[in-house]
């Protein structure tokens, strides 16, 4: 950590300074340049991130050195982690994972249909949602747990794994009980207490980037399920709110190089809702591969115009077959099958 | 609600669209202009705003000529809503209402003292979190009840009430018992499980506005609320995420007048956490007064260099004594009072 | 387009927009529906277009059904246009073009150099900056025409096309003298004066999109190019400004196939701007081949450390070697070549 | 500047980037921490600025120390800039300055009629623009130099001063002979070439900030202004783009006092621009003053609906007078007058 002073912190202001830092066990180093003075801090840069220095008189910035999160950290680990979900699906190795399905599951034969689509197609999860965040109190909320028990049928059936959203930390035993993969939504990525729930989970969890949400906020969020235990974490890029309207969300596909740099954890990437049309899903599912993500999260319904939610950006399962193959070759571009 | 085809839909796509809107109960009134033809719907627009009608073929784009929300409009309500909170203390009314206080409580003594001046300035509430969201899982996250305990000690010694952060639906009962004013986070805004939860409560409830939510997006939160029977909700501009990096968020505002004319329910403004700048709270504060807002939530900690929390937001009970005779002042203008 | 009347809109205030609306010589049509009352207007949308409709009393909002931009859009034309550049260089075809090159032109042998080294691995256009917008008055700004000198020098010895950046309406003789392509850079994209000068060059024009100009806002800059009777553009998408800051700009890789949607231009990337970080120019460069793009324009230099400009973003010439054989295969994959 | 050098870099990588300091003149300090081992540069930082240095083997990270800004820093002039704009007229000084009128200059009786009003009412300087910037090539342009002579008159009459935008440094003869002072426009604050034209002006400028510009970017441009020699700058707010859609820009109160603290020069704001709304300029002005501003720029038109530009933001003459009796009121709360 360097504390950078203003021109003309006073003597007395430096020497209060130098105290703080000793008393948390730390070594200050003062270098005097031409325009400001700094004070280096030698030790546990934690020891010192908590406290409000930029509040001490006499300091006009601080700059830490080192990174907030640890445990999801390059440095922490090296190598690319492999998350085994179950029947041989690794998320993070050559063999990149599709996830697909509707939006929200509605009825037991549509979801069915839309499993054995998906999976001939070659997803091999299935996705849908038995809670639905909704923005408007109005629209469908979700079938809860009998949702949850189409999606088990679903996977005996097809042997699809199941991916499906956690909202409250009182349904945590249920969506346990019938999940592979406990996805926690954009919405929630900072709803600290659901963070900590899943992370004393036994199932490895998929964490969406909240839709203004830094990829350091991303890394912190995952931080806070490692830190209780659970280190089968994978991100999922979703698309940031700007200032663009022609898509729902922004899809920040450089997030994917950028979090592969700064993790070791796998990322994936969410075409639908990102762009919120699904005309442009395909396009940008194939520039996240291209860009080296490690799997994808779609939507796929084979009736969107009386879909209960997100119609607008489902795919039919015709085109999502087409992208498949297309995603194949490109995945071989990059060193990945599919 | 307006449907615009495409400049070559057909009539068999033009009749799929009528069929649709008919089934539905509404009335479709179909007018050509010179470059585009168009459909108008009458009725019940709730009815087919949930039908992903983008996805139609031959449809360009979906114009709705209604807002989304209802019981939080000002169409519902035309009057201003002014909110009992108890004790005299009414927000929306002429009297602003200005709730100060430190970001989380530490001990009881610090917090006792802090009371005692805000109180002494001209507060009517106290801030103070007991289960406090941070974005590292390394930092203090809060007392829980003892905190709370802390908290009605102030209330009986000082006669603040208290407005406290509730972040779990399970911590609802505790929150409830201790708190007169129920806060909702801006990372928990669309939280929609635990909207549903203060929807049920007696107690009233202050909800924050996203970092990334518009205007819509935060009175689509309150519907929630209000949806479930809890009438009694004051909103809360904090700052929403931008490019700019000199503060932490950038303060909205301009969102003050919007929402007033939008809804019914009465606006305060959070400058600490807006700014996350002690030296940019007060000229914020007055801003936010200026413009229109119903009260101010204030970070106030008399030792900020040792705070817990956001000690570089908070304001020295000196400063925040200082700022609240300009205030008292810049009411006056406005036609308010503190 | 659409008026929307307030609830209590007055007949007096209807008949006032409608005789408005019929002096322009349009058709008025009223439509009362349940809880609005709405005017549709027929006839040539632009003629009211430029009325401050929202500002009559009694009108609620006004809603557009056309687009405001005509020569650029899919409508005006369905086909791709395809841009012919020179030497058998047409951007928009089957053919992808790359661009690379010096950020800017800083000596003859250099650029020479790197001009052999790009052409060897497929480029077939050079970038360079002769005039150069720097944020600081402290930077280099380029050589001027000396620059343009060094890049016809490179051309005759290359074969290589030249493109390159107009600042200034003063410079367009010679800009116009040595460029194959006139780029308009994103900080100039709605310097109108500028648009217009080379909307009446006979050469083509580049044009970069502005970091906070939506596409809307790029296809109207676009237009006042065609409306002066140059239809040779080229767009660039390079990023735009978010909250995210690992990368210098956000890239946007869902524009290219929005706009190519909306319009019958190609559009190309810069994954060097849109990033500032060489490490991250591939997967990018290869997510907006993937998704769609005509091309890309790429900043290679010899000697990053020692560039005057934007060293940072600069692939060596062995990287921009390994990343075209990449994207030699995904341009087959998506039915192209390069 | 502090070099952080990756947990991994070697001893000829050091050396190698300490040669490079040594050979720039300047003093490199290494000093190894636990984690990290970095380099502290001493010496004019600015040498070594432009230098890529991320790019270097083994850097992690470049921090600066030093502000990029010299001129228009607090640093470089402790005191608040008064800038003379002529007839008693100071910017920056206690005395507020309101600068009004239309937004573009329609016709003479017209601007005549505005200006008169506007003077009665304590506006001490006269905003019209005579080259207007359109995003539509289509809209109205501006009447030119016409548009100046009706400005003149119009000063002449009236004893306001002229406020008038330069779009194109080849009408700077024209503008610099009718303009007390020159406004530069956000679409224009990068546009380098007009800065640098500007500094060469002996008459006054206003530098508005660019919709997607951080405070430092603005700062920066208006570095270009005071480096080539004309001090008198004027600072302008007038909206940032976010995501929020109610308002045409995001006002970003929170520059005032953010400005004020990095540089001496004065800060204006402009409300009309920022809001795109009549009905927010009033809240925002009052806001904008509340905050520190130095002046402000409001659009004032007799005729609204017949506004050839922004009528949508223009006050009418009744309302524009109210508001400035409510300025007065909020001048004398933060010690200033109008």
């Amino acid at each position: 950590m360097i504390i950078v002073l203003k021109p003309k912190a006073t003597k007395k202001e430096i020497d209060h300074i130098i105290g703080k830092v000793k008393k948390l066990g730390l070594t200050p180093m003062v270098s005097k340049g031409i325009e400001r003075t700094i004070i280096g801090v030698i030790g546990e840069e934690d020891a010192i991130r908590i406290q409000p220095l930029d509040v001490y008189p006499g300091v006009e910035k601080v700059l830490t050195i080192l990174k907030p999160y640890k445990l999801v950290s390059r440095e922490f680990k090296k190598e690319d982690s492999i998350i085994e979900i179950g029947k041989g699906v690794r998320i993070g190795s050559k063999k990149l994972v599709v996830m697909a399905g509707p939006c929200s599951v509605e009825n037991k034969p549509l979801l069915l249909k839309i499993a054995r689509s998906v999976k001939k197609s070659g997803a091999v999860m299935l996705r849908g949602g038995a809670f639905k965040p909704r923005t408007s109190p109005y629209s469908f909320q979700g079938l809860g747990e009998e949702g949850l028990k189409f999606l088990k049928e679903a996977k005996k059936k097809t042997g699809l794994l199941i991916v499906t959203e956690l909202m409250d930390p009182r349904d945590m035993p249920l969506v346990e009980k019938y999940a592979d993969l406990i996805q926690i939504g954009a919405r929630n990525m900072q709803n600290f207490n659901l963070l900590k729930e899943v992370g004393q989970s036994k199932k490895p969890v998929l964490l969406k980037r909240g839709m203004s949400s830094t990829v350091k906020d991303l890394l912190m969020s995952a931080e806070y399920v490692l830190s209780e235990g659970n280190f089968r974490v994978i991100l999922c890029e979703r698309g940031i709110r700007t200032f663009e309207n022609h898509t729902r969300f922004t899809l920040d596909v450089s997030a994917v190089p950028v979090i592969k740099n700064l993790s070791h954890l796998p990322v994936i990437v969410d075409p639908s809702h990102a762009t919120g049309k699904w005309g442009l899903v395909a396009p940008c599912a194939k520039a996240a591969i291209a860009a080296g993500a490690d799997g994808l999260l779609i939507e796929v319904h084979s009736n969107p115009e009386e879909a209960l939610s997100d119609g607008a950006q489902s795919l039919l399962p015709e085109n999502f077959d087409r992208l498949m193959n297309d995603l194949r070759k490109i995945a071989e571009v990059v060193g990945r099958s599919i």
